[in-house]
């Protein structure tokens, strides 16, 4: 996808959850950092030192928003985290996470990635009775319902307000000496849980939105949490509590775009599947052509995949440049039309006179792939054949994925041929959905591909 | 009081509401500037364009937090500001006004300074009904009542609701097409309307804690905003509702300290009330000396009274660094001592030898007066008469002043004599509360003044 | 003057030196926080701990240049520092003070204030013969000097090439293991020396341009630098030099606005010079008036002065606001009249229907002043007499004040009607120069007054 | 190389030079944004519009020194620009480029990248006659020598001075209408011509460390400056003067590590290049393994390459994280171990079990490949192959490269069996001398290889 207009498709929020391991503030740090990929507008941190809690939170790169003095602030021995993409919002420095709240039973800090879907409606049934909400975020509202809810403790209530939430979410709640761990009933979100062992020979234990967090602290993967569960970690022990059940149905674009590709999601690692999705790519739609190409960083794995499997070399063809940040001037008019090399720059000398492969992960507006498409030209390509490693995306996501209306989708409203056509390419073809499924390689394909398919689960 | 130490006596906040008048957010933005001696913790704009409302709220002086692009993007010609001197606690960053809400009947955003004094009782019982507090500030309690308020307009909630809250308080409420204005039942603190005539001849108006906030944008003074009154602004007109009826009593510490000598606070410049002060001091307290010097730039007119009583010259003894910010390096503890040295250098060649009457506005826990008069002795001063322009401090406030509790405050702990003795001058003199009456030479004089007698009004 | 033009009359700069004093770097830290005053655009200090020099200097105010990190790698017990404020150029961040050298003798760092008045003439020299010079700052002639010397130590190198020197300067010269500390011959600038005793018993020495430095470290002033005298610090001793012999004419603006006015210049208490120029004032010029007020802080002095004198009564009429700092946004086209404001603020009810005296220290362009007599007439008063503490400004300095040129000084284009006229006050008068010579009360006047009479020095 | 470590070998400045082109700076600051890899300390950029030169320089990357209105204020169609990776000083801030002169023909600006080996002798010589040295920059030793040279135009007196300059070094220097481009008698560094037309149809020109550059610009490589030649633009024409003359030495570094694989330097494209070097190293080196990885991203293009000539298949086994900046935390005790991993994740599903060959560019110190070792030992790798895609580095470089000393290189002071051992690998094997020229596959190999072969070219 390699988006130059970060607001098109936003990446998914990034959790974390440590409890019982010392400065549980530098792990959630670390954590976070590991997970900066999916999201970079805002991120926070809570603790809690079995007292009472602490919290920064702030717009900016986790690396920004913190340094030594606040981590060390930030005192206790659990701790949630948070990295947002903001979706866009009147005043989106009130919407970073985690929320905290004062509520009858104490203290609560949550922490929250997804999508509520019945947000809205159970959000106008609140403000009917009278509640007020204080930001853009769903967050808010499971905050409410807990309040509202007659049960004595914060396990009871949660065990009787999130089943009424509908849609994809990984919820994690910090009181002042308990954290709890929910994943909605579809597990459409990835969440996982890992260990360490402390100094003393207890047990630390880690819940995040992806692996490549477990191993930059040195975490054991355990395994996932699972659809529908309630993980209540106190000092005593861990209790699992099964609060809704369905079929789970996680997120293929997981394996598609978001994951880094060093993580394990919901059990695989995504390098690996990407590289399939490539070989299925290349099984389908065979082509003729010198070399093959990733669109940088999101389709090296599937072009590595496409050219093992139809034996056309890979090439680095294009290159990205690392350093662009978000305080980047404008280009003026005069090399406007080359916004995109700003970040990617292909690479003359391997493009000219070829009949060249082009991979990348999906097409959203089709606007980068146009100038993808023209930069290549330019380069002097023979022949441009655009591969997509997943089926052309046409419905958009209510899953917690800030996906473009079906309106801004270009695959749902022109055919192949006529994307093919807008962009420039000599062809282009996506992965089948059929594809996809081999690529996963489960017996038991079971995943929301809504965005592809437009069936949506809830 | 020139107080070192920042923590120990919070100033006010500062509040404004601008109502038609173009550009409102730039109006707020110079209001506020003329108001941050209420404030310099954190600063807030909201505006509103009658469709919808916008805010920016950040720590910082009103220059730090606003630039010419956030003023631009807060748009609209209504608009109300916050200047904030924060109380300790956890995450302060979130405490920052305006608040802002979605409730049943849309958006508002609230402005507020002062104390409710039954804010806890209240929140409490609307805690046990399900409520969520996401911050320390009482500005929530007010949201959550007109929330839940069954009342069908935001007017009507207004009036149902205000009276429930007892304590010091004005509240400026910024609602999609309107903008509402209470001050408590007790007038406690100061808030002043003013307006403006508009190039198109249509007027515009202003309100805001201090006069010399109308002084900066242009406005002229028209009335102060009455004890218990409700003012509602809207396009067509401006009624006033008279919610709550009782006897006002203003604060009279905004005589002595608060406000700036150029606003015009409760009807009565106060400049020619400190100037008062002093002249009572000179006549309660004769006492032989050289010179008169005030503590900058607190004691400066009640020094100047005292002087034109006495016939003893008036002297800039102490200079005071306007260049200390709040980010000055810790002096070493080779200079340790000096500290009070970085803000006020006294001029040995007019102090010594000299027998030296120093007027203050009062005294709080001591440590500051020490300290002045340590480096008074040690410029070779022969005598040091302290005397202060208002009567001892022996009680907290409970309307919006974040003083010391009890405990630390000086006066209610030892005698004038002991006080003396510990801050090390020759004489010690407070303000009768017979002068402090006199001074203000009001006929009818009806002020709270619980600081000085612990006689609290409600 | 209170000039709200801040480019039109530039400050002095502030230097300091430091000898055998532990954390010289924090010394010189307090001493330029003392001096703030005298400029603000850069800071910067030097340091050596005998074996190698070590430097940081950069834009903006000392507590924004400096942190504690930042001083604690300034290591040593000798230092030098500097405040600049700076006149135009095209990288005036390349203009910021120390300068530091490699040279034949080893290293040296240099601050200097003040002006070479044939810096031109000896550049332009010293290019012709293939220098370059890669600043606007006169600092870098010296350096060139000393580094041609054909001298065997910069002791003799300084006593040689100094006296080449014309103008008005003081040089603080730092070495790997001295300090060296320069007054030019006619004494134009201040510079005093002042010693603190260290706890191991021996003298460490301070030198400043202005004594305030002194109070705030803790050091006891001992004498002026004299005119034409080098002191050399090492080691072992502090030995004087004569290197130049001419009768001192010190700059008479110190007193009139540039020092502090606590601080004791050429040997006289600023403050105590400036209230007699208020009273001599009074004597040249009574008028029939109600009030006195000063513009703030540059006039109280003297309007004190003038108020004893006069026995009319002082007022401060005009509030000045602190909180102005170089980020402020200009106001908009509808408050833009207002701009005096944002700084200066006066008191309606003090002005209102009286006859005013208002007194400055000085008059530059006039625009200020006629900014000042609007607002004062908007607030109704009766008559404005303004009165200057200081007789015309009618030639440029070329001894260190950025002045304006000649045609942009108002009074020397204008008659005193003309000017009163221009700035719409009822009465103007100066003092005489034969009332600055009595105010200052010397038997044998010898100051250098060129911007007020003409007549230069050199 | 990949090392964390930043300070151990400085990467190369880049330096770009644009004439007569709309908005100058605008196309520098593009270009230095191409070329941040070669230098992250400090950026500067100065230009001309015919009259006077401007110029801003800073601590930082090229995004955070420059914003719109610093861009718009450097004026002008000629600008020169510098990235800087600085080396330690005692004052880093005053190293920033360009520098700036006034001399006797007027005004300068130079930026230089490389290393003058005889510039202490000059620059004692220099002393010794009097100059002096402002900063730890070679550049000032050019500015001295045009200074001093008789001759009467910059033309002249460059092709007088330049060949009195040993080493490496390529020099951009702007007049007030020319711009001077040099190259070293050897073009050690690289230096490429590029030009783009002008929307009026005249020519403007692009010098450039790295034809990245150029792409990003849109601008045309025409040819590299030759060895020992000065370009002279001015208004009318391009001059070209070869002012020295010696065979070429190209660095050869430059294709084993600095260069952007997209560039193409002394006329071939790195990323060939690097590709070959991998080609070699595997006909050179082969061993029985299941997967070749990089080092990303240093060893991605050498991987391909043994991959491709080797059969075994290549994997992006370690997944470097691109969000590490300058500013990051580092880590606790308790997990600095993992220090590598905040930059490189391997992916234990790859690694484990497996005969993995490990590609990187060079081993400088041995200690991040020892790191490297460990984490791939800690996924479970059966055996692990180092291979470097260069010779060992024994020498230091004296061109322009911050290499450490001798003592510090691990390859000058052991074996390569004690290298291995140290590290930890099962294996460990360089890439011959022989290997290194065959990849670069020039019938006439002629480049400094002096870090490889300790044989320097002067």
């Amino acid at each position: 996808m390699s988006d130059l207009n970060y607001k098109s498709w936003n990446e998914e929020c990034a959790v974390v959850g440590v409890y019982n391991i010392q400065d549980a503030s530098n792990i959630a740090y670390y954590s976070l950092f590991a997970m900066q990929h999916r999201g970079q507008e805002a991120s926070g941190i809570s603790t809690s030192d079995n007292k009472k809690l602490f919290i920064t939170k702030n717009k900016g790169l986790v690396t920004e928003v913190f340094n030594k003095e606040i981590l060390c602030n930030l005192k206790g021995n659990n701790a949630i985290g948070h990295n947002r993409y903001a979706t866009a919002g009147e005043d989106s420095s009130a919407d970073a996470q985690p929320v905290f709240a004062n509520y009858d039973l104490g203290q609560v800090a949550i922490v929250h990635n997804g999508n509520i879907t019945n947000a809205k409606e159970i959000k106008d049934e609140l403000i009917k009775e009278g509640a007020i909400f204080q930001s853009h975020m769903d967050t808010e509202v499971l905050i409410h319902l807990i309040a509202k809810s007659k049960q004595q403790t914060l396990t009871d209530r949660l065990k009787e307000t999130i089943p009424k939430l509908k849609g994809a979410f990984c919820f994690i709640i910090l009181s002042r000496t308990k954290m709890f761990v929910i994943r909605d009933r579809n597990a459409f979100r990835p969440l996982s849980l890992g260990e360490i062992t402390n100094k003393d020979g207890t047990k630390g234990y880690i819940v995040a939105s992806e692996t490549c967090a477990f191993d930059l602290v040195g975490a054991t993967h355990i395994r996932d949490v699972e659809a529908g569960e309630m993980l209540v970690f106190d000092k005593q022990k861990i209790q699992s509590h099964i609060i809704m059940q369905e079929d789970p149905y996680p997120c293929v674009f997981e394996y598609v775009y978001f994951a880094r590709p060093d993580s394990k999601v919901f059990g695989r690692l995504v390098y690996d599947i990407r590289k399939s999705m490539g070989m299925e790519l290349a099984k389908e739609n065979p082509v003729d052509a010198d070399i093959v190409i990733p669109v940088p960083d999101s389709g090296v794995a599937a072009a590595l995949g496409y050219s093992k499997q139809s034996g056309i070399p890979f090439e680095l063809g294009i290159i990205r440049n690392h350093y662009v940040g978000r305080t980047f001037i404008e280009p003026t008019q005069e090399i406007r039309e080359l916004k995109v090399r700003l970040k990617l720059n292909p690479i003359k000398e391997i493009i000219k006179d070829k009949k060249i492969i082009v991979i990348d992960d999906s097409i959203v507006r089709g606007t980068t792939s146009k100038q993808i498409v023209k930069i290549l030209r330019d380069c002097g390509a023979k022949e441009i054949h655009m591969k997509i490693s997943s089926p052309p995306t046409i419905s958009p996501c209510y899953y917690g994925v800030d996906t473009p209306t079906k309106s801004e989708l270009i695959s749902a409203n022109m055919s192949n041929d006529e994307v093919c056509k807008y962009i420039g390419a000599n062809s282009l073809s996506f992965l089948s959905l059929e594809g996809l499924k081999n690529s996963i390689g489960d017996g038991n394909y079971k995943f929301c591909q809504a965005c592809f398919d437009g069936k949506y689960i809830v």
